[in-house]
Order: structure tokens, then C-alpha cells, then sequence
């Protein structure tokens, strides 16, 4: 058998967190690279710079053909800015606006272009950078073409489905406002060096809490009075009991809003982590999902796109 | 006419500020300081030194029987921890546990203790230090025994009083997420520099956006993907948008938590600029309130407290 051929690096590269994926002709991975470099924590200009230092060594003689870049490194804080493509969108319609920019050691760069949905007025109601190649790849493994993708994170995206094409996109900002509660609140005290550990019982309470009526302003601030009045629980299960509130709101926000138009799969994309803490709450909530690895579905979608783009002249 | 006689001074001091009333025997208000030394922004121990920097000259002569003190100033961050009065509790159980420190140049110097409401488990549902004196003062300004008092701040409490006794506590961290959002989250960017000022039109917006099923966790990102997509509207906007989404919100969630138990009026007790914003969101929401000031309720809260509280053996 003959040594596998590197063809292709597919990277994600967000707001916080570069990830990139040496793959071969049929989409093995063949090696991986992740930093924290991600496009707001590197110096303005230096996307060229801190790609070399990353993958410089994927890169040298002629091996890779090709690199397809995707997430916040195609807005104004990455390599470029490139245009968002509007919804209601099929992939070919992202693959044919794949932007083309150059690299010294490489013979094509390509950056996949953002998503943007409107409502009616013609606002712009949800944007995406990233995650549209995580939905094509989760349409793609599980060849669904009708679905409501989740997608948690700092700023976790529902983005709707409907025959292939990608009609609507909404943003809970729920990691985020969980980590600045973590971090920075009044509660910040009663949690610290929690760690990411996850305590399953409290957790579960925090969703039970939602789902009983309990809300998102005031149901964290009771591990507070707890804390204060008789403290016996553990910095570890007040802070499972927090997310669980967190995650919990956002899944009765967000599927209560879906009910009218909900049409095929529910499909949830993560790391390992945030797909075990969805699936516990999801099912607390009487939903049953369909879990992706995020990089699973990252490299599916980057295959994809990179299949129906349009031949470039050589 | 003689000169007034001031007889008392109040304080209401909490976590981020200091405020204190120096009053006549029939509760006039003689003179105010204010300052942003609130207990967590002083050196640990200096309470007493601070209340002698600001209203030292009060204390002069013989003029001031007593001081009166409310908020974080009874907790262990303040001058001394007072233990919490358990709910339910009127007033007179509140004035029984009045805690009295020794002060060098004042005749007596009482800390009003703070109320603490439990669940039916025994587990403590809610706490609040200071807010107890505003609630005891609104319902002696407005001579009413059964109410829902909503105290709108960092912390907002929701407190219910049937036949004169304080029954339950919650608190929405509504003002601090809210400050979170707009200085620390990605929103920050889009409302630099907005100031305290606000747009009625885009705050009812943002309630609106409430009303209609809107949520706290999604609303807010709407100021992002429209200022990334099209940004022709003011940080002040955006800012307004993001409040009416937070003080809707607690209105929607505490109101509809209460619909089973409502006896009495709604009172919201707080400042002018707070009043006026829950006042428009409130109205939105349909309910009819009625607006007490804090600094008013405060004063006659203290004045109740004084009355009943038992004689000091002199």
C-alpha cells in the first residue's frame, strides 16, 4: 500500500482558536494542528505569518495543492473581508463565491464566505462565518437535506435547513454570557477554580429549573443566596447548576420558536464536550438529536465545497 | 419659626455606593451626601472612617441621636455581618433585630438586618440587605398591606408583601448582565460610548421584541449582525434596543411567575432614570404601577424602623 497523499489543508480558524487538517485525496486526516491563535488574538496583518508558523511544514515541496480556509479569518479581523453570501442559500451557490487569495509556498488559497439572513424587512437577522461548512458537512455525512442544526459555542447558531438550502440563522449568546457570569459577576466568588469539569446531577437540576418556569436573570442568582445563607455545595456543582440554566434556555428559546416550521432532524455539532451537555438537556427537554463532531463535520463540508467549486484557470 | 432639629441620620449603604439622609424629628430631609464609596470599594475594616470623612460635620455637638444604617453595610464585606431575618417577617420583627455598634462620637448607631426567604425545602430562595427598607417604606407611603414590589437595580428584587408581611425575595441580575453585555461581551464594540442616555423608541423595541417571544439569550446579538451588516444605527440605539430586551424580560419572567399568587398593587421603587424605563416597560407589558423614589421610600422606611424598634435601656 502506498503512503498516503496529503492533498488538501482545510483550516477553521475563529475569533479564538485555530484548527487546521491535512487531508488526503479522500478526506482522511492525515494530521491536525490547533493553537489558540485565533484571528482576535494575533496582530493585525500577521494571518500569513501565523499560518507558516502552524502548517509551514505541511507546505513544503509540492505536496498540498490546495488550502481552504473558513470561519472569522474571512471578516475584517482575518486575512480579508469577504462578502457574505445571503440565505436562502445551497452550497454551490457558497462554493461558486469561494475567495481566491494568494500564498507564497501554496499554490491556491481559498477562503469560504459567511452566511447572512434577512427577515422579510430585508434586515439582516443572523450572520454566520464558519459554521455554514459545519452544516454542509452534517447535511452531507448524514444526507438530510431538511434539519435545524445547533451548533453550541461562545455564540451558539440555529441555523434551519429546508430542502439543501440554508433558509434561516439565529445567535444565543450563551457561552459567552456564561463565561462573563463565571468570570466577572457577583457569582464569579461562589465558583471559582471550577474548572470545566461538570457535576451531571446539578447540571440537570439547572434544566429541570428552566423547564419548570425558572429564568435566565434570575435563576443563577440563587447558587448566590445559597452560598451566602449555607454553604455546602461545591464551586463544581454551582457552576454545572448555572450552565444547565444557561443551556436550558437556550434550547426552550430556541425550540419553541421552531415548533411552527420544524421539518426533519434536529442535528447538534460540537466538541465532545458541549454534545454530551447538549444531549443531556436536549433529552431533559423531550428532544431527541443526531450528534456530530465538529471536526468531523468541518472536514466533510470543507470536501464538499471544495468538490462543487468552480475549476480556477491554470 | 424655630430652626429644624436634626434628630437622626440614615445611611443607606451598599455595595457600590453611599448615601446618607440627615432628617428632623418629623423625618424632613435637612441635608444629603452621596458618594461612590460603597463597601466593596473601600479598604476592609474603614467603614467607620469613611462614614466619619462624609458626614463627619453632622456628627459634631450633641445635635444627632442616632444612626441608622441599611444594605452590604450589615454584611461581612461592611461593618459587620447581622444576621438575615428569616421571611416570612413584618416589620416589627425586622426593628427587633436592629444590631447595634458603638460609634465614638454618636449616641448609637444600629444596622438594619437584612431578609432572607426560603423555600418550603428550608433551602434559601432569596436574600436582600437594604431593599427591606424601601419595601417597609412604600407600603407605609402608600398604606398598603398587600403589594408587589419590584426594586430595579444591578440586582433587581422582587419581593412579595401579603397582609404587611414580606413573603418572598427574588432577585433578576438584570442591571449586571446588562453592564456585562455592554462593557465585557462582543455587543461592546457596537455601543461604545453610549452613555446613560436613552432612546425611547428602540428601548420600546427591545421590549417589544420581548413581548413577541423574543429571548435574552438571542435578542441582544441582533445590534451585532445588523452593525456588522449595516451599521446606520447610534450606539445609544443599539444600547436602548439591548435594555428594553433586559428589563423586558424580568418583567415577562417575574410577572408571569406571580400571575397565580397577585394580590395588591405593583410598586417599583427605585431612581428617576430607572423608574422611567420600567415604567414604559411595564406599561408595554400591560400592567398598570405605581412609582415610589427610592430615596423617599428609604427615608420613610427608616422612620417606620425607628419607631417601632424596641427602647434602648440609657
Amino acid at each position: 500500500m502506498n503512503k498516503p497523499t496529503a492533498n488538501a489543508v482545510y483550516v477553521d480558524w475563529g475569533t479564538s482558536s485555530f484548527r487546521a487538517y491535512l487531508v488526503d485525496e479522500t478526506g482522511n486526516c492525515l494530521d491536525q494542528r490547533a493553537s489558540v491563535q485565533g484571528v482576535k488574538k494575533i496582530d493585525p496583518g500577521s494571518c500569513e505569518a501565523v499560518l507558516q508558523e502552524n502548517i509551514g511544514d505541511w507546505l513544503e515541496g509540492d505536496r498540498v495543492a490546495k488550502i481552504l480556509m473558513a470561519g472569522m479569518v474571512g471578516s475584517d479581523l482575518g486575512w480579508c473581508a469577504v462578502p457574505l453570501v445571503r440565505a436562502p442559500c445551497v452550497a454551490a451557490m457558497i462554493a461558486e463565491k469561494l475567495f481566491t487569495a494568494q500564498h507564497s509556498q501554496c499554490a491556491e488559497i481559498q477562503i469560504v464566505p459567511g452566511v447572512a439572513s434577512c427577515e422579510d424587512t430585508g434586515h439582516v437577522s443572523g450572520i454566520m462565518r464558519g459554521e455554514e461548512v459545519q452544516v454542509l458537512g452534517g447535511m452531507a455525512l448524514q444526507n438530510e437535506k431538511n434539519a435545524v442544526f445547533c451548533l453550541p459555542g461562545s455564540h451558539s447558531k440555529w441555523v434551519n435547513v429546508s430542502e439543501g438550502s440554508i433558509t434561516s440563522i439565529r445567535t444565543f449568546m450563551t457561552g459567552e454570557l456564561f463565561d462573563l457570569m463565571c468570570g466577572q459577576s457577583v457569582l464569579a466568588d461562589c465558583m471559582r477554580h471550577a474548572g470545566a469539569e461538570m457535576d451531571r446531577n446539578t447540571f440537570v437540576a439547572g434544566v429541570e429549573c428552566v423547564r419548570s418556569g425558572g429564568n435566565l436573570l434570575e435563576a443563577p442568582f440563587r447558587v448566590r443566596a445559597e452560598f451566602v445563607a449555607d454553604p455546602h455545595r461545591s464551586p463544581v456543582e454551582r457552576k454545572s447548576f448555572v450552565s444547565g440554566v444557561m443551556i436550558g434556555s437556550e434550547i426552550a428559546a430556541a425550540t419553541a420558536e421552531m415548533k411552527a416550521d420544524r421539518s426533519g432532524e434536529l442535528i447538534v455539532i460540537g466538541s465532545q464536550q458541549l454534545l454530551s451537555a447538549y444531549h443531556l438537556a436536549f433529552t431533559r427537554h423531550g428532544h431527541s438529536i443526531t450528534c456530530i463532531q465538529g471536526e468531523e463535520a468541518f472536514i466533510a463540508g470543507c470536501r464538499l465545497l471544495q468538490g462543487r467549486a468552480p475549476k480556477t484557470a491554470s
